[in-house]
């Protein structure tokens, strides 16, 4: 179908060239206009052309003259003809980037520049941490894939399909899945000390979109916020996008530093943390400190929002309770997700919040989007019920301790005169420590062409005792891979003495 | 694994039973703990205890306690012991819905009353259009999904699993997948006179995530947004929760009244429209009314958001072109969603912004959510550029072009007496207009009990001249259930006369 504005556009090439008088013209006229909107990739690549009866209507000519036309054309490569099934315009390069289309509108420029974007776009768009490309070597908190069981993913996904009928294909509540809210509470109630019912939890598409959720029910433009510093990027970009102010909060071996909150004069409507295992840090908030920071909360009237990420790959002993299951006063927001257990590709995360809080969250929900796919909420509480899915994390809780030591092992072997590496309790990435800032943007620096993605750890400090190293993710490579990319990093790393003059 | 909290728990009835004396009863205190645990629902349905050596080593008893104290649960019927495997919670009834936990947190009543949640959520919750629950009939904008070619989806999905690798399972780009990004805008600038390149496409997840985006990229809270009346109550709601204002603008046979933006003191920063097909009313915005409407998008320094739903489906000829492509100075964002064209189940739209608006829109997205999934993206992806897209939404066009006619003519049949019935250029519903709102609600109030969902004309509107009736969808139902659903509806209606007291 060429749409109104291609007919419009032949209607006038058509009355320029009857303008001109000698109707070879028209034919010419066409032919040309024609070949300019396929040039200029108006069309696309394997577009079947309409009918020339049609066209011919449209644009009030002969048939016949538009049969000349797609003859012409298709004597020149732009269009091949199929017997039965109509003009296609051949497929050939894409037209030139940059190359002005007859039909190309310009950019209002004057519009654009004058223009401003919202206070809330230039917050969201002022966090810069987005420098690590996805999928490279050390990226932190990238899975193993490759052993993921597909086969049987894909099989409960063909049955759902086939079985769950609308449930399955149709719209679903924009809550979540009854059969996977459920089977998340039992998870959690069972793995993580978590206190729910399946009402209480709320599927999302992933942890951001629970953070985003928060920041926008729990406070307004210019509340407060607490977080630990250093901390999750990602938190702070929700936060800021809903114009909140983020207030740091010191980090030690211990986690999050409950005796300053005690002091801060600030008023936070909430405190985001990462108790079990602290980003970037992998400090494990006491007990103690947990149920200060709870009886802080009490005091202050302030929501609790726990990321308990990668809380399943712990590799000394026990997982540490989660703090929401210590919070006897339902004032905690708990946030999982699947995308590391399982699969980024997933798109399917989850929160637990207070009774009360169900409602609001869902309504803020959907005026923000519409509901997970059902299809995959209904193959992932079938993968879960069936035990697959504590089969897999079992399964990669052994191999992720067995990497961790061989990377930390490479580490201290090739860089451990440079750097301090510490090893990791949890979760998908190891901390490498350096002196001094300088070492750290260096290193960044170089390692883009290289093809490796470090993420400096002075990004994720405020103020200025900030930590200088890397935060590097070890979980997507076997011994093989490590051992190369570790090369490469410490190849880097050496250089430096070298550029610093030493 | 049983969590801390559990452990402290037992470790308590232990110290309590053992201040009490008698050794016999540290065995009983610790079944009768086990079993309220587990009445209570501490433990899911089927979790396995822990091996009597570690809990024995956890709350420091004999092993013999703990095996005695096992023992004693499977003769209860509570616990199942599997030969080389452990003890198993034995899978019984839920417990009761209110019974207080040993563990159960409580509600911390006055927290909850004292904390106010933000503005924003209270904006979002005010919007009560949400009434009409999902997949009864007549709700608006339902697809008949039965048709769906789930063999080739299936196909497509398993062959991108197999052959696409970490591209399809590991994390994807947050503004979606280069090969699916390339399909739609040549679908787009085919179909729909769209002028976008790839580069310009964002995969979102919902056109509500794109509405919600629009609103927080290009405007702060309190500023404006000009929009249709009656018009679309998730736009609405994705306005409000952003604490925009919405400033209604009435539509007529034409479309929105273009004169009266131009006579509008308020400076809006976006106007909101359907242009191709006025939700609900169907009407189409005259080419007149387009050129107008983009010449005060300049003059006025406005944004133009076109929702572009259901322009697939049209029944009286050939589709009218976007008014992005009219548009010759790219001010519009233009959304499209694959959840009425294919299946709601997929959670996948789009949204074509002008190119400064790409970077920023970005930004937001990443601050809002993650990415839809790569392996539905790569597997739609496949699905368009093997025809298998044009070719359904073609069937399916057919279909309820059909449908259409079977369901006016019923409506007409049972209850032409007291509506006027609206004959739809496109899309997925028909207008039903009744002569006042008493009507309306009634027959609102009276449906929900027979199983059908009507949406109220009067809920869509701003004002005193309100319509009254319902926006009713159509396209989910064969010819047979169609008839029994609306001789339902014609039930109800009909019974208003005597409730009326005529």
């Amino acid at each position: 179908m060429l749409t109104e504005k291609h007919i419009e556009y032949l209607r006038e090439q058509k009355a320029q060239a009857l303008q001109k008088g000698a109707s070879g013209l028209l034919t010419e006229a066409l032919v040309s206009a024609l070949k300019a909107m396929i040039d200029q990739g108006e069309f696309a690549r394997t577009q079947r052309l309409p009918p020339s009866r049609v066209l011919a209507a449209s644009i009030q000519v002969s048939r016949g003259t538009v049969e000349r036309c797609y003859s012409a054309l298709e004597s020149e490569g732009y269009v091949h003809r199929e017997v039965g099934r109509g003009s296609f315009i051949s497929p050939r390069e894409r037209p030139l980037l940059g190359k002005r289309s007859v039909l190309q509108p310009t950019l209002d420029n004057a519009f654009f520049s004058n223009t401003a974007l919202s206070r809330r776009s230039t917050n969201g768009a002022q966090i810069a941490f987005d420098s690590v490309p996805y999928q490279r070597p050390f990226t932190p908190g990238v899975p193993e894939t490759r052993n993921f069981p597909m086969h049987i993913w894909l099989k409960l996904y063909q049955q759902v399909a086939k079985e769950e009928g609308a449930l399955a294909i149709g719209g679903s509540r924009v809550k979540g899945s009854e059969a996977l809210c459920g089977v998340i509470s039992d998870y959690l109630r069972a793995e993580r000390g978590v206190r729910a019912s399946a009402e209480q939890v709320i599927i999302v598409s992933s942890t951001q979109q629970a953070l985003s959720l928060c920041a926008q029910v729990l406070a307004d433009a210019d509340d407060t916020v607490y977080m630990e510093n250093p901390g999750y990027p990602g938190a702070i970009r929700a936060f800021r996008a809903a114009q909140l102010n983020v207030q740091p909060i010191s980090v030690d071996d211990s986690g999050i530093d409950v005796e300053s909150i005690s002091r801060s004069a600030v008023r936070a409507k909430a405190i985001y943390l990462t108790p079990s295992n602290q980003y970037p840090t992998g400090s494990i908030l006491s007990l103690q400190r947990r149920l200060a920071l709870i009886a802080q909360a009490k005091q202050r009237g302030m929501w609790i929002i726990e990321d308990d990420y990668d809380s399943e790959f712990h590799y000394s002993g026990v997982a540490t309770t989660s703090l929401q299951g210590l919070d006897g006063y339902q004032r905690t927001i708990y946030l999982g997700t699947f995308s590391k257990t399982l699969l980024p590709a997933l798109g399917v995360a989850y929160m637990v919040v207070p009774e009360p809080l169900v409602e609001p969250m869902v309504a803020m929900r959907r005026a923000m989007d519409g509901a997970v796919s059902p299809l995959t909420q209904l193959t992932l509480a079938r993968f879960m019920q069936q035990g697959h899915f504590r089969e897999y994390v079992r399964i990669m809780r052994k191999m992720y301790a067995t990497r961790v030591e061989r990377f930390i092992q490479l580490l201290k072997q090739y860089v451990g005169d440079k750097a301090t590496i510490i090893y990791p309790e949890c979760g998908l990435q190891v901390l490498c420590l350096v002196e001094n800032k300088a070492i750290e943007r260096f290193v960044i620096a170089q390692s883009i062409a290289s093809g490796i993605a470090l993420q400096g750890l002075s990004d994720l400090c405020c103020g200025d005792d900030a930590l200088s190293g890397w935060v590097m993710g070890f979980a997507a490579f076997d011994p093989i891979e490590a051992e190369r990319y570790v090369k490469q990093f410490a190849d880097i790393l050496h250089q430096y003495d070298e550029y610093d003059g030493k």
